[in-house]
């Protein structure tokens, strides 16, 4: 049975996102999604907690998917969840010499591999930076989240 | 008649966007020149209303250009003032990906479309980023930036 | 009133093409669509003639949309037709890269100036190269090209 | 059971493919390798057969992976042999945007989807095509290729 | 007599520069190295005189080589030392882009010339940024920087 | 002494090309240019011999700078000359890539090292690839290439 690991901010989960992890749960059995907290970002969107709320809401409808948050490194969690490999989405040039790199350090640090599925493209422009800076403004974002993340989005920023 | 919108940081303006400013008014009718605040960086160089005076005297040579400065969503901006489009200048790969993504944002969550002018090779290495960091530790950056700009860092920073 | 032109290959026209000819329709007063013969290459898919005839057919449904064929520079054009700018789609950064070059090199040799539109990302990932290499070996691509397109290609690679 | 299909020209293999071979032998149950042929480039360095050749013997050592040759669609090679997905490694930004555009046409028009590994770095700047150039020219390509391969080039190239 | 500058954080040293450091002092008399304090990031992971003093250590085997901090213009120091030029390393497309643009201004503001090496790929990977990333959550980083860096990241960061 | 080595097509030399070259003489006591025959492309635009005279006529200014032609394996030649390392211009990312993977590849099969000198960035769009196809077709390319080739190409190609 295969089990891997999908983690990210998700801060806040996006439709690209649910896209990569509806695409992981196709292809393995078990896909757990963590939303891991950067100590070195205080700015948090939405606290870690709320994140995982929102991930487990949205997530429901799909089989083989488990939700949880983590604080630490990435390895550190995959060995500890006996995940085979880490799942990572990629969109854009930036994405991939980003992703390549951490990939490449956390093979050499642990052993643990990452694979890359590619985001479909319809999805490819969204990113979690600009669906918070459109929110604090004021602006709709409800066509690019689900709608657990765009109703709290609405509870906070709405106009 | 044909009016466009260029929105921009401007902190501070410097040569690469006036050629972008008067490739645009010689293809537009109107071109309405933007500073715009971004609320999460609060470390702006010079303030709002004086980046607003430096475009004003620096593009006052140009006829159809008129400046303004906005806090808040570039596409309500556009939408206010009736612009048929946003127009953006492209210069670098990173440039390319940040701008593709904003334009794909953008035109999802309010149906305005942006186009894009590349740079003219000669000014494509300037980036505001750069001179501040070369103006506040005393560099010359008068070949890189408009004469009321360059008066202005060299009152604050000049050595 | 503004005239552009939309020079291209369309070997053969998909429907990422087909997008961007309807953002420039929606932008200008009148968009000239040229399918340009490079004497280079000389392993066209489709001849000239058929491609301006795809074209034709598919872009029926556009106002201010008009079609030629042409072998020579594209500023020549350009300029014959009283175009004030060159418009080309903005996909990859491969593209961009190339675009840029092109931009520049055309405005150097005859002040024509290019402006740039962003491919709407669900159709990004198409690309004439793939559509023939993907047709020449039998496979379906009608949900990539347009319906005169597809029709044409079925008739000469149908299995 | 996972099947993976990891498709190439393979002309020549080199050390570079073999590392990502033995990455998809590590995370999958069987990996089929194989050699496709491109009906639009007939510049074969090897042919297909010997190229398959080295293949057998350069893997030999690997469990769970088996060798082919195909012409045709990769995504019908895939269909036909129940692979459950394909596998390509990824080295440079142009690859990223080539292989990008490729899984996403593969997927469209037949709903098969491709996951990337990541060549390790210390590889990643081996390709092919330099070691034709090479070859070609009487250089020594032998620390970049696995021995089967080398003594081949050797045989028709040495010095 | 060739002398030339290479400037950097180096918060920390790794081993991808150590590896740039020994191709400059096998290309020209004499390499100085030199620790820049950004004046805007005042998150240093070690303070200068910490990373001087890594860098004296993890150099000390190699002829015509020397050390030493600065804070300021790096165009400056390059005249006050009397470098012919600055040396910096190469090694994904973001920081070509990056480094372009700084070469292009600093050749701009002060005529000083920049040279690139290509690092080598098996440490093409390495980041000072990712090291600090998993220092700080407790991972081994030892097989990615020098003796001397691993032992004061140890005594910090060990768990 | 230093001597550096500087290969390319020069098919034909152009402006970019020169610039570098300048570049290189002032920073090296002894800049070998050399014209390589690509044995792999037979659609050479002018004759290896007529490439070398078009350099040596367009160089004569610059003194330390020598002009050869050569059939085979750079690094050979580096060798041959006694050259202490390549030179190669660095304009894009796609050249990034490109010229990083043949200086790596180069390193690995000979130990010859490569450095990067940035076109500066007003002759950065030039490419002889562009230059051909504009000369083919009738345009005027007299602002990008030196003299010398301009009155080759006119002569050639002019209308």
């Amino acid at each position: 049975m295969s089990r891997v690991l999908y983690p990210g901010s998700f801060d806040p989960l996006h439709n690209g996102h649910v896209e990569i992890i509806e695409a992981a749960a196709s292809l393995f059995d078990e896909v757990v999604v963590a939303t891991v907290r950067n100590p070195q970002k205080d700015d948090g969107f939405f606290p870690l907690e709320e994140r995982e709320a929102m991930l487990s809401e949205s997530l429901a409808h799909l089989g083989g998917v488990s939700v949880t948050n983590f604080e630490g490194l990435v390895v550190d969690l995959a060995r500890a969840i006996g995940a085979d490999l880490i799942v990572k989405g990629l969109r854009s040039v930036s994405d991939f010499e980003t992703e390549m790199q951490m990939a490449q350090m956390n093979h050499a640090v642990s052993g643990v591999r990452t694979i890359f599925l590619p985001s479909a493209s319809a999805q490819s422009f969204v990113a979690s930076k600009y669906i918070r800076d459109i929110a604090r403004l004021g602006g709709d974002v409800s066509n690019l989240v689900p709608g657990p993340v765009a109703k709290r989005i609405s509870e906070r920023y709405g106009r």
